[in-house]
């Protein structure tokens, strides 16, 4: 779904102007410096090296991504940013600046607007936050964003008749050579992973922290050909990554690394007796599906994957679990199998958590 | 109530990295260059001239800023995107991208959660707007950038369980020698508006054109001191310019220029018969306090503004309408009488359509 209408975006808003170098489409836009006197064209090969800008904007909303009435806002700030730091990471960028705009929930006490007000006048209703919780989110903000050395340089704190609504757009810098895509994977490239997938709703889809630095230790270290970060899950954004690269993309299921919750949500949910469309999943669909893992995919040619385990294996947890080829789909199959003429592939459903239309 | 809590923001939140050059509390953020070899310090005293990236959040929701039953989305997203294009106008900067996060209404047909999901699946609710609907918010928005060579560079559209939403993010670009902030009027320069102002809500505050095209003349031509765009009303907002600059200021009624919609709305609403607690305010009220008229308000020298009207009268409507003084408040005066020992100033009330906390 979110292919279809994010096709329909980029054919409507093709860019008029030569500082995007990247529009709608990857994790992030990428823009040319303003001070720039040759900006580059709009064609992935850029003239030479400069740095370039990278703006990500991402929207949170209570009962979707979070439920107010069970976490607290400092959590509810951190998820937010977080989430878009996330995405500045996915483009091996460090991110810089963000922006955050946030609508406070109130509820209608007296009539919003009357015929003479096409509008509310800013001032009615009886909030339900209160400016402490607007402050507590914040604080989560902050929380998210110090260790990276990330400013908060723009806040517009609002009040609607709604659910409490969250929109942070992230900015960072990367250099024009260094820049990871969705595009860019190769036939016979490896897929590597960091850290852990599935069962985040225990837990880890509000107190992860978003992988900066190892972005950033890895963009130093070893050329990377494409990029994303597992937001919807595994399956459905490993076949993202695959289809921007005009590729299939085969997942070993054996060698996905499936976190303690996953495996702990597979066994909690299968003694329950409650009808549930979740009930008897295991452990690997949790990784599969389950989202908001925030955790890197990266695709990069086999030697790359030896000199990056190489020197990172030992400080950033990463994992090889499956191939690109160039029969397009999404495919399960075996990692020791890649170059064997008759290997067996099945196709794997492509389901997540979708955040985007 | 915004100066109280902005206050809190740029308390908590002083910049940490040597990009953000002016953070939270202006129309806009500034950010060095990423690729700016010396980055400069903080201070408002730039060591030398370069291109600042301008950043401006805004967000706008059903039944606050529009409404969704009475006006096309086409209007809604126009207005979204003018919004934040007046922002960067207001910093006397260049508009190039925008990033947009959308989330449209959907109601609860099933339980959006259970014990299992602590979020919703993204797909469950029933859709209030669809997605020809989001598509015509996109439209609209195109129309909003499309004069200015503005690029859209990321779309997050979502689904969630109120009323429409709209974050907007603009991104510019500004000369660090001709930047215009808040702060920096100075005693006896004279405050200048374009157009007119007041009633906005018959109309104008869904179609109004930001004055990018403006703010770039005026920037060409002379030396701005300060500078505002007026989004919540001239009182409130000539405050903050005032405030911002540890000035007062003083405005002559006489002078201010009113719209037409000012005008009939004070007719049409003092012939009705409903109680209302706009009943009776006259189209000078309207031109102080209604807010939307998203024109710019400038601090200027005498000279400076001379220099103004002779080579741009012709083609920008610029009216004088006051000027700031050392006695700190929001005033009504007379112009004439601007440099009399005796001036009598009378103290106005700051009062104004508060967007934001």
């Amino acid at each position: 779904m979110e292919n279809d209408f994010t096709s329909w975006l980029a054919e409507n808003f093709s860019p008029a102007n030569d500082k995007t170098i990247l529009g709608i489409g990857d994790d992030a836009a990428l823009l040319a410096s303003p001070s720039e006197p040759n900006p580059p064209t709009t064609s992935s090969l850029l003239p030479r090296e400069q740095q370039l800008t990278v703006v990500s904007t991402d929207l949170l909303s209570d009962k979707v991504d979070f439920l107010v009435k069970d976490i607290s806002p400092v959590a509810i700030g951190y998820k937010a940013a977080s989430v878009s730091l996330s995405d500045i990471a996915a483009m091996g960028a460090l991110p810089l600046s963000m922006t955050v705009a946030i609508a406070l929930e109130k509820k209608n006490s007296s009539p919003p607007f009357n015929s003479n007000r096409k509008t509310d006048q800013g001032s009615n209703g009886t909030p339900i936050q209160d400016l402490n919780f607007a402050k507590e989110i914040y604080t989560g903000i902050k929380e998210s964003l110090r260790p990276f050395g990330v400013d908060l340089v723009g806040g517009d704190t609002n009040y609607h008749y709604g659910p409490l609504t969250i929109c942070t757009t992230a900015i960072g810098t990367v250099s024009s050579k260094n820049v990871w895509r969705r595009s860019g994977a190769q036939k016979g490239d490896l897929l590597v992973v960091t850290g852990r997938l599935g069962g985040s709703l225990l837990g880890h889809h509000l107190n992860f922290r978003p992988r900066v630095a190892e972005a950033t230790r890895i963009a130093q270290t070893t050329n990377i050909h494409a990029a994303i970060d597992i937001s919807d899950g595994l399956a459905i954004d490993t076949s993202r990554l695959a289809t921007a690269s005009h590729l299939g993309a085969v997942l070993d299921l054996s060698k996905i690394p499936v976190s303690d919750s996953a495996v702990l949500l597979s066994r909690q949910i299968s003694t329950m007796s409650v009808v549930d469309p979740q009930k008897g999943k295991g452990a690997i669909e949790h990784a599969l599906y389950d989202g908001e893992d925030f955790e890197l995919l990266l695709a990069l040619s086999p030697d790359s994957a030896e000199d990056l385990f190489t020197k990172l294996a030992n400080e950033i947890p990463l994992t090889t679990i499956g191939y690109f080829t160039d029969r397009p789909g999404l495919w399960e199959g075996r990692l020791d199998e890649q170059n064997c003429s008759k290997k067996e592939l099945a196709p794997l459903p492509i389901d997540g958590f979708l955040h985007s239309l």
